[in-house]
């Protein structure tokens, strides 16, 4: 069975390691070896063990009929995105880390597949190592949904943990870059796009019924002070980024934000790249998966083990629960949440008016000037349009009940 | 496809429930319904709805060739295991939470349904609701597991939950009971004969090579005390339960004892009746799977999902690496722990003497009379020669690094 890597990069030489680390492994439940016969690079790696195996030529990847199963690690849509439908529709199954093209195309290219008697598959685009796709597809089909929580994004998470600690923003920040956590442009990470992209593919497997990314509100770190943190501590609570799926009456709500989040929820208890994700089903009750969100050979295991997925049931399809039909959006009223919000001390007599007399008011040890309270569990659209009533809104964060 | 249940207690009543709650889920995935057509038990069931299903004759439903998977819901080993065997030989599919039959004969039962293309899937054996099983078929076949750590007994994790919180075990084990948790003869689940046959299972299914709870050195909860929550408290550390696999060279080793457990660590988070289970692969690190360990709806769910896998495939066998070549047993020289010991205070030279100079003495707020230490790593044999060496041992707990 020989296999293709596209992209030489963190996940795709982490792909590379795992076939040649647990060669043996592998063969012994294949039944066959798993033999790497090429990586797709523009650049040259000279002295690398695998140097023979580099093209830069797609199409003679394509051409090697011997070729069943590519890992598309290229990241990015184009031309992640062309190179996956040619596979596929040549009858090659394709496994992928790439979240921007699953959430994105997914569903066309899980129906191509099907067409084509081959698989396209992604455990590794949601969560690194942790295998938390697949139940979705397998032993959770006959769950209905009802919440998915996460934290989905290792470098943030690492920067709210290091800001939990002391650090500003920039240093954090900083320090990710440095430990090779956070990209030189950390946009996608730090704004929520990767977690927004993440979460579109939970909501959309958890509920059978696309959700694309566009539609989904996200709001990012970058807003986060020590202030916050300041507030959160006194009070008992860390701040995570997370990404919240609700499915109820046919509908499917998503969205991206900070939370403040109870101290004993185990979500708190998700440190520095680590992920995790709470799936909640009307007969299972709560499961929590946790583990590694980042490193490359963690998300290169979660890959490989959709490529002898895809080896053992070479022509045939491995059903995934990505479908075309899309979901229908739930409404803005009926998405409910908690709300920290912070407005200057001038604007309390407002602030009482605007969100009722059921608002908590918060302290913080060291900060002056300000009121900060938490509210009931409004709608989105209601919090929406009591924040527009109000002057001097400082910052606001969601509560995790 | 018509699927029967053997016992209509909590599992089989649960699994009822599951069939009927999510029939229009479970038909959509099955492209079928899932209709059950008998329930087996001793007992009569007026006014239930299912009252009309309930014989106690199990060649009825064996007769019934269009029962196509069966759940084995009745626990113990006799007759489950005739019963199993019988219907395995006839091509049916049997899903089970019965850990004791698992544990004893799996092994056997999986290799006479793959002879009869049929499937023996035990999902809910080990972790109640969580999908924690069929990784070690699937996802993680290719990983070189070398440790599983887990609390897999919800009734004791409830005990000690409840004594952390100021109970004596008398009190908190009566809680237990009052509350469902634990049976009127408690010993399989505090003397941890049940954590043992799903360490055994774990055991099994990491290293595809079989393990016998017979082989695995077990402790329970009964000889704990206030004192031992006492020092734990004062030096951060909860107490738990714990199931331990270490794979090396070859070798499995087992284990289930008491440990403390580092407050910072994710199995201290779990109270109550969860389970949690930490695996670590040599290419993934850890990855932790959280939930419900017990309850009648999380578990049956898992054995539905188990039905539904069975069903897809009937015909074909299902495969899980579980298999009869008996695992080398690692020696108790290599199995390695720091542990926590109490003697009497005329005992600490001795101490000293027996454990080396680089125990670490322990503290805590409201005991007198005795010393306490915690060891450096030293090997299950070097521990037990040097405790027989030592007077007047108080208690000992394990410790997790």
């Amino acid at each position: 069975m020989k296999v293709a890597i596209l992209g030489y990069g963190t996940v795709g030489g982490g792909v590379a390691t795992v076939l040649e680390q647990n060669e043996k492994k592998i063969a012994q439940y294949l039944g066959e070896d798993m033999t790497l016969a090429h990586i797709l690079d523009l650049r040259t790696f000279p002295g690398d063990r695998n140097e023979d195996l580099v093209t830069d030529d797609f199409e003679k990847i394509l051409a090697d009929e011997s070729v069943r199963v590519i890992c598309e690690a290229m990241g990015g849509l184009h031309p992640a995105y062309e190179f996956t439908k040619k596979a596929l529709d040549k009858g090659i199954s394709v496994c992928t880390s790439n979240k921007e093209l699953v959430s994105t195309h997914g569903p066309e290219l899980v129906q191509l597949a099907k067409d084509r008697h081959c698989s396209y598959l992604f455990e590794a685009s949601v969560g690194g190592g942790i295998p938390l796709l697949r139940p979705f597809s397998t032993t959770l089909m006959h769950e209905r949904i009802t919440r998915v929580t996460g934290v989905l994004n290792g470098t943030t998470n690492y920067i709210l943990t290091r800001m939990e600690e002391g650090d500003a923003f920039e240093t954090a920040l900083l320090r990710a870059q440095q430990k090779g956590y956070a990209e030189k442009d950390p946009t996608a990470d730090i704004e929520g796009i990767d977690a927004c992209r993440k979460t579109a593919i939970l909501a959309s497997l958890a509920g059978g019924a696309y959700v694309s990314p566009d539609e989904i509100p996200t709001e990012g770190i970058t807003g986060i002070t020590s202030v916050d943190f300041d507030y959160a501590r006194t009070n008992g609570y860390a701040i995570r980024l997370i990404g919240q799926v609700t499915l109820t009456g046919g509908a499917t709500g998503a969205l991206v934000a900070p939370f403040l989040v109870p101290e004993e929820h185990p979500l708190a208890g998700v440190h520095d790249v680590f992920n995790a994700c709470i799936v909640h089903g009307n007969m299972l009750g709560n499961v929590m998966f946790f583990g590694p969100g980042a490193g490359d050979k963690a998300t290169a295991s979660a890959v490989v083990s959709d490529m002898l997925d895809a080896a053992l049931h070479d022509g045939s399809h491995v059903f995934v629960n990505l479908t075309n039909v899309p979901a229908l959006r739930m409404d803005d009223e009926a998405m409910m949440n908690r709300f920290f919000v912070r407005v200057d001390e001038t604007a309390k007599n407002a602030a009482v008016r605007a969100f009722g007399e059921d608002i908590t008011f918060m302290e913080a040890r060291s900060v002056r000037g300000e009121w900060a309270f938490i509210t009931p569990k409004i709608s989105e659209q209601a919090f929406r349009d009591a924040l527009h009533s109000l002057d001097e809104v400082r910052g606001y964060l969601r509560v995790l009940k």
